[in-house]
This record gives structure tokens, sequence and C-alpha cells, in this order.
């Protein structure tokens, strides 16, 4: 039998809608990773006695409850009075976080706002998990055979929180059981049902607990299985019938992986982005280490940012902005003019507005100029919102560019 | 007193994390919009079980429910069974739905899948919510003086049958009683302790619902009351004491809200980033309309794209490729490159690596160069890791930006 968990958040602005609820999410594949069976999500109102009430009716039924959200400074952040008022204790001073944040405020030449000390409070029940990342403490209750968990509801807090401190107490609370029984598989180039047909009905003879994931052009596999030797065979059977689609085994980010293998090769990159607007460029600078091989990019949204970097007008003019011609005559003049190995062009309708018959919105010609000389063009319409055109169009100008280096 | 509601989805997949759960968002901002009290979503197993118990636990505490997910046509879809045990009744066929199928298969040539059939069922003391944007039925039941709602949980089919046929449902029996009572303020460039100094206690007198969101450089308060007279006056007061903070009073995006400033002025932009890596451009160009204003961006990663831009190399050796000097030479140089009226330049050290002790992680230059031939530039230290650093940088570029023209 698998440990039971709950997840549960906090916070009005979850409850209307403010805020998507990214980290039920996060926490929901991390614990179901780690071999938990989550059997809810919730969320509840910035309200003690809301907050109260949930965790008891949550408490009955899981062994362990990880809750977000409400540990902020504000009169409205009240988790550390509802909980401690479910467990009737009473709230206590972490001195050690507050001289954290007596530090951290220091070096900005600040006093400690009297709201913001009210971050340094726990329920006397509680063990503090001590928050590197941000301002809001933690904490952990233990109280016969289950286990409470307290976090701040900052996304990027929790997250790093959860590898720093939560996932170390875990592992150390309820053993390493789950071991070697997780495989991961990250795929770009191939449509979820393909995927469900290259791998074919057979794969799914073994007893396993099968997860796909489709975002913006790339596939991610998650598979937990009870047994080791179950999991090397299904490993087996991925590589071999979705073997040229497999960019990595783990949670390496695309951009990285290639990144790793152009900082490897000595390689480097430049694009010039029109439809995409930088968000190839923020994607690749958004993980440390792109210095070592990212040279820059130009976002040639304007006709005449395009003419500049050297596409010439009437190549424009004749062919349009939208066309293979200028894909390809932009990732050329980026790559000289960056001085790059490889050169990147994307143009496109990105849409809403744009689009035309014969250029509707979702057309997207993405250019690579390679430093043997050779320069290619790939057409593709792409289908969703604007957002998701971008998105699509970003994740297409990897993979072509991971094809040519892999 | 407002009506109260509960969100509750069905599903594994987003138990685990495999989808982030945007339903649940979406509903939380139409039926708080409308004026419902939103008291909880909630989450539960692919299980006829789990739903029975989960459904009376929640019906017990509101008035409305609206369910989604697990409506489709494989074994693992049990909501209308799990609706249907709570309420003790059996499931009954609607032979208008049934007709509906027959009609799509038949328009692609196929016949009805014996297991699409289970779509057209529905409880006995339901009635059919007819769904025009897919295949599985959705109904509502009335019972008392409460009311269960279920939907298809794909976002799409969700989305458009809420404003198809639920919300006109809701307004028939709540009527429109909720006009009027939310009012919306976004700023940048204050920090949330700030924000709450600055409005005071008193603020706080009036019997409020009220909400404060930081998000990277920006703030956004969200107030529902009762009464529009006391909405008002917390609008004037909010007005009179956040004063030069305030960009807007509604959902528009910051870069949305200058572009419009800029589009009105016949005025337009250009970016060079280095630490922000293109996330700035990739954020203006998110939003449709951005190619009225923005002419486009520069990355200027390594340091020849820099020299190429136009910024002396002699500039760079003497003060460093993270200083005011280099982010006024960035901004003068996009300017004049892409020939627009504003130029913006970002240079700094995102980390994780590349910091010293004379410029740290978090250490950012941000300059403006104007039409009227000014040019500044500003420092300062972010916290926090590369992201976050990047992402409070572009906003705070832009806070200058508009600042400058507002």
């Amino acid at each position: 039998m698998k440990p039971t968990a709950a997840i549960l958040s906090v916070g009005n602005e979850i409850l209307r809608g403010s805020v998507v609820n990214t980290n039920a999410a996060f926490l929901g594949r991390e614990l179901s990773g780690l071999g938990f069976e989550v059997v809810s999500h919730g969320v509840c109102a910035d309200s003690q006695e809301a907050i109260r009430f949930r965790l008891g009716e949550v408490l009955r039924r899981v062994e362990l409850i990880i809750m977000m959200g409400g540990l902020g400074p504000t009169p409205d952040d009240v988790t550390r009075e509802g909980i401690a008022a479910h467990f009737k204790v009473p709230l206590v001073f972490s001195a050690q976080q507050y001289s954290r944040l007596l530090k951290v405020y220091k070096r900005y030449g600040k006093r400690v706002p009297p709201l913001v000390k009210r971050e340094a409070f726990y329920p006397e029940n509680a063990k503090p998990l001590i928050n590197r990342f941000g301002i809001a403490l933690g904490f952990s209750i233990e109280t016969g055979s289950k286990i409470v968990i307290a976090l701040p509801g900052v996304p990027s807090e929790l997250q790093n929180m959860y590898f720093d401190v939560v996932l170390p107490f875990l592992k150390k609370k309820y053993g390493d059981l789950f071991k070697g029984r997780k495989l991961i598989v990250r795929m770009a180039g191939i449509s979820e049902p393909d995927v469900m047909k290259k791998l074919g009905k057979d794969f799914f003879d073994d007893q396993l607990d099968f997860g796909i994931y489709p975002s913006a052009g790339e596939i991610a596999i998650r598979i937990l299985a009870d047994r080791a030797d179950v999991l090397a065979r299904l490993k087996k059977k991925i590589a071999t019938r979705l073997k040229d689609r497999i960019y990595g085994w783990d949670e390496t980010p695309f951009s990285v992986v290639i990144g790793n293998i152009l900082t490897k090769k000595k390689q480097t990159l430049a694009i010039a982005e029109s439809c995409t607007g930088g968000l190839l460029a923020s994607r690749i600078t958004a993980c440390p280490g792109a210095s070592a091989y990212f040279h820059g990019g130009v976002v040639t949204y304007h006709l005449s940012a395009k003419t500049d970097l050297g596409v010439p007008e009437k190549l424009i003019k004749e062919y349009g902005e939208v066309s293979a011609q200028v894909a390809i005559q932009l990732a050329k003049s980026v790559r000289i003019r960056m001085g790059s190995s490889f050169g990147i062009g994307i143009t496109g309708v990105a849409g809403p507005g744009g689009g035309s018959s014969k250029k509707p919105v979702g057309l997207v010609y993405i250019g690579l100029a390679s430093p043997d000389g050779t320069v290619r063009a790939w057409k593709h319409i792409f289908w969703g919102e604007r957002h998701q055109i971008q998105d699509k169009a970003a994740t297409k100008a990897l993979e072509y560019l991971w094809r040519k280096i892999r």
C-alpha cells in the first residue's frame, strides 16, 4: 500500500481564479513520483476558521498533508494561526529566522517592517523549516502517524524549499522505498497519439503507472513501476520504439540539453526572432550557463529591424516578411552578425490579427544556418492561440537545431 | 450574504500533477465575478466512491457545486455514476444527445463506438445540459436549495458550455444581484508592506474582502465590498494614498498599458537586453498589438553583440559590461539602430554565477533613452534567483518607461 497524501492550498486569490494553482500540480507530480497516492487537492479561503476546518477534514483521511500559502506578512495571511488553532497550540517565535530577516533587510539598508516579523512565527508543536529563498518561514508538524507541512505559496520559493528541505525530510521519514522505480522520458517532434501508437498495446501488459504530458511541441512520459526489472524492460522498449525522438531521460529542459551539446562541441548560437518576439532567447537565457554558447539574438519585429540585420528589402518585397526566404536570411544574417556557429531565424503570423488566406495565423517559417555552410528552412502551421503558436514555434526551432547537432 | 459555491474537479491526472487545473481558476474567476463566494476548490480521484464521498462532504457547506471531468467514454470516467450514487438514483439515457452523437459521427462517415454511448447518460434526477462543443453531456441537479452542475473537463468545452448554458442558468436562478462590487488596482514600484502602510489602518474600517497579490515588481489589489458606495469611497482613498504607483484599474497587463500609451502618442520602443536575455521583448510581444509600437530588440548576451550594437569597446573595458555607462549606451544605441522613439538598455548579473563583491548577483543597471534627447540610468540590486532577478529587472524597466510617458 502506498502512503496517502493531500495537497491543501490557502488563498482567496486561488479560489477566485486570480492565480492558477500551479503549486498543486508541482506537488502532485513530485509526491506521486516519490510513491505517494495523492488522494485530494483542496483550496480554502484565507480564514482561520476555514483552514482549521479543512485541515481537520483532510487529516482524517491521509498520512501526509502539504499546505501552502497564507504565510506572508499581511493580515489576510492566517495559515499559521489556522493550523495552530487546529492543534490548539500557541504560536512561537523563531529567533533564527528573525536573524535571517534582519540580515536580509540590513543588506539593503532597511529595518525589518513590523508586519514582516509575523513571518518568523510558527505553531508550538511544529519544527521550523528554514526558507533560504524568501522571507516566510515554513514548518512541519508530526502528530501520531500523520505529518503536516506548511510552505509559502510563491511558486519559486515553494519549489526551492521542496527540494531543499521537504524532499530530504520525506525521504528520511518514509525511507527510500521509491528508488529506481521512476522513469522519465522527454521527447520532441512527436504527437501524443503517435507516442501511444509507437509504444504499442503490449507496452501496457506490465503493471505500471503511466503518465504522458504534452506541452507545446514536447512530450514527457513518466512511469512508476513496482519492480526495477520491469522498469528496465520498459526503458529498453521505449528506447527502441521512440529512439530518434528522445532528447533526455531526466528533467533537464530541452534548451539546456542543446546548450550542453553546443558547449561540449565549443559551438555557439545566435537567433533572429520575429513572431516569437524574444521568447526563444528568453527560454535559452532563463537557464544558467547560457553565456557559454549563446551569443545573442535580435528581435526583428519591425520591417526595418529585418533589413538592418541584413535581410534585403527586395527579398522581403518579393516573398513577404513571412516566407522561407526571409527565415533563411534571418538565420544567415544573425549568424554572421553575432559571429556564432549556428543561426536560427523565425518568422510567422502569431495572430490573432495579421493572417490572410495565403498566410494564415499559425504559419511559421524556421531557418537554420550551420557552420558547415548549409542553410535550410521549414514551414509549419501551428494550431492554437497566440502564445501557443509562439511556444510551439520556439520549441520546433530548438528541435531542428538539436537534430543537426546531436 | 453572498451565495456560496464550490468547484470540484475529478481526475487522477490532476491529482498527479500531469495537468494544471486551469478549469478551477476559470470557474473561480467567473463565479466570484458573478457574486458567489467561492469557498473551496477540490480535486478527487476517478473513483465512484471518492466522487460520492466528496460531493456529500462539499454539498453540506455550499449552495452551488460545479463539478468537472470524468464524463468521457473510457471506463475510468465515473462522475455520472458517482453523482447518481450520492443521490441514490439510476442513470437514464438522453435520446436527444445520442441523436447528436449519431450526427457528429456520421459527418465523418463513422458509427458511434459502443463506449461513446455512455456519454449520453445522466442521473435520473438531473436535467441534461446539451454540449454543442463536444461529445460528453453535461447536467444540472436541483435538490432543495442546492444545485449541482456537472461539466466535461476539456477546458475549451468547459468554457464554451459555461457561457452557453451555465451562465444563463445561474443568472435565471440567482438574478443579476452582483453588479459593480469589485475593485481592481494594479501598481508598480512599490512593495507589499509599503502598500499596506500607505493604505493605513483606517482603510480596513469598512467591511471588505481585501486581497493583495505581489508578483515580480508588481502589486495587484482586489477588493470586493457589499455596497457600491463603500467601494467608491475605497477607490477614492486608494487613488489618493497610492496615486503615483497606480498604472491601472483593471486586469490589463503592464506592458499593454504602456503599449496603449505609446500607440496613442504614436511613439515607439526598442530594447537592448543583456541579463534579461529577451524576457522583456517576449513579455511585450506576448500581447497582440505590440507591432503598433514595438520596433524590436537586441539580446546582447555576448560582448561582441554589445560592441556590434554600438557600445564602444573602450567604454566596456573602462566600466565593465555591467555598468550605468553601458546601460546608457545600450539604450542610446538600440534607439538609433531601430529608429524608435524610446530605447531601453538592461545589463546586470542574473546569477547564480558571475557575481563578485563589487558586482554581486542581482546588480542590474537600466538605461532609458528618450526622444527629448535625455538619457538616464538607474542602479538596482534585486533579490532572488536568476529568473526572479530577470523578472524584476524587466518589470522595473517597464516602470521607468511608464513614469516617463504617462
